[in-house]
């Protein structure tokens, strides 16, 4: 079961990656380099953070192969109908959920306190996407008011996972409520279109000014 | 006395990395991130590339907190008058002073030599604003010489304290007086516009020659 | 010999990063920043992937004072007649196929599998100039499809290179021939301009449609 979870992670971190980078029409060296950050590149900022060794990719050296796999298929791979991209939604949540869940019970384990493992949580959940974007010339799209809520319901399931780990009692149940908070949470903000508001430094932008008549 | 030189560190080179995120009208987890990575990028990637475990954030998870506070308080904080943005140089020059110091005090505790050890310093003092500025999609300012010099201070004043500490005469005084000249020089620096030339190729900007008449 | 081809590779490396970091007209701290960065970076990652410590730049802290004084020299160093920046690319190749299989040879050491070991070297030998473009804010050259093939080949010399170490009476030739292959494939995309293919996601560029008549 874990098995197919981080399996499933692995491929959809991977194919939101291989869909950014064949949109700015990289060759195959980009397609593999940015769908390889975005799946593992959290995980290992994580473990480096942690300094725990092997590498999760280096331990399981199939994953690096199936998305080395995935990146050729992309080029083969026609343009997805926006029907069928927007339903790629629902494993990318289960996928962040994995992740979060995963790099929290890391951090936990090597006696890290709650925020922080909620925080590694996060990182390990969402890193891999700000460092493909930012090697993509653009500013994270998870730092952007303009987008619905990622990073929130990464941290905040982390966070109630790593809390519910101080109780015994609770201890079978924390992931799977976590997982579980983080996947409703995330798919709530897509179709609601949750937003964390943004910061204003009290300075309109001249695009925003009202027109002179 | 330390403990608050070390929290003064912190909590103002968070304080650059909240005015800059916020310029950008980035969201909260774009904030706190960008936040994050001024205070404690230059720090983690010393105690990486020196094995030095478990990072400094992580030891003292207090100043995470910390920084996600002034994170959420940003958001409430009018526009700073241009003056009082003006007048944060002088903690921010301490809080430079600071990292650099013990960056380099760090790298000396194990073992590296004085080119190695001056070097931490600048990167424990500079790097976290170089991360933030990349990710921000920014050259970072330190590189370009239209700013006044910054890591040629955090680098001159961390070689001293290096230098100094070979001699164990002068153990006692190595660390003032590589803060004081961090500072002294920094502060000079902004208040004389004191720059690095730029290198030029030899081909001239097309915006930078004489209009034809 | 050895000495003598490492000390090449870090030169070319920081050669390219100074070249790099002069055109966009940065300061003595981005140039040599850049430089390091090009020289040092890919075999930094490799050796925090692997948990080798102390670095390899930190281990021989006179590569670095070279670069230091290479960043300098570039001050003063007019600009160079493309010719010569052309004629540049030998000892480039050269370095890239000495940073490879030294990257892909350390992997080894550690136990790392075929693959995860043509990774490393293709890291080693490429993910330095890869960081330097990201922080000099373009999308990195290896990873679009108009620059001619290089952690291609890269990656296919660490792989034979790996393969030949698998049998005992290949040990003593693989180096050789896994250099030799990067170099004469390197040389051979540049002067053929073999090209990885775009990935296209089905969508025309609006430059690319052809004119309403």
């Amino acid at each position: 079961m874990l098995q197919i979870v981080e399996f499933l992670a692995v491929v959809f971190s991977a194919l939101y990656g291989v869909l950014l980078a064949r949109r700015l029409k990289l060759d195959f060296v980009g397609v593999y380099s940015v769908a390889f950050m975005v799946a593992f590149g959290g995980g290992t900022l994580r473990d480096l953070f942690l300094d725990r060794h092997p590498l999760f990719w280096i331990a399981a050296p199939h994953y690096p192969v199936i998305v080395f796999a995935m990146a050729v298929a992309a080029f083969f791979l026609p343009k997805l109908p926006e029907q069928t991209e927007r339903s790629l939604n629902i494993p990318d949540a289960i996928g962040l959920a994995f992740f979060s869940i995963a790099g929290a019970g890391a951090a936990l384990a090597e006696g890290a306190p709650l925020f922080i493992a909620a925080m590694m949580g996060a990182v390990t959940g969402t890193f891999g996407g700000v460092m493909a974007d930012t090697i993509c010339n653009r500013i994270p799209s998870i730092f952007r008011p303009s987008t619905p809520m990622y990073a929130t319901c990464s941290f905040t399931g982390a966070l109630l996972y790593a809390g519910l780990k101080q109780f015994p009692a609770a201890n079978g149940f924390a992931a799977p409520i976590g997982v579980t908070l983080i996947i409703a949470f995330r798919l709530a903000a897509l179709r609601y279109d949750w937003k964390l508001p943004a910061y204003s430094d009290g300075v309109e932008d001249e695009a925003s000014e009202p027109a002179d008549p």
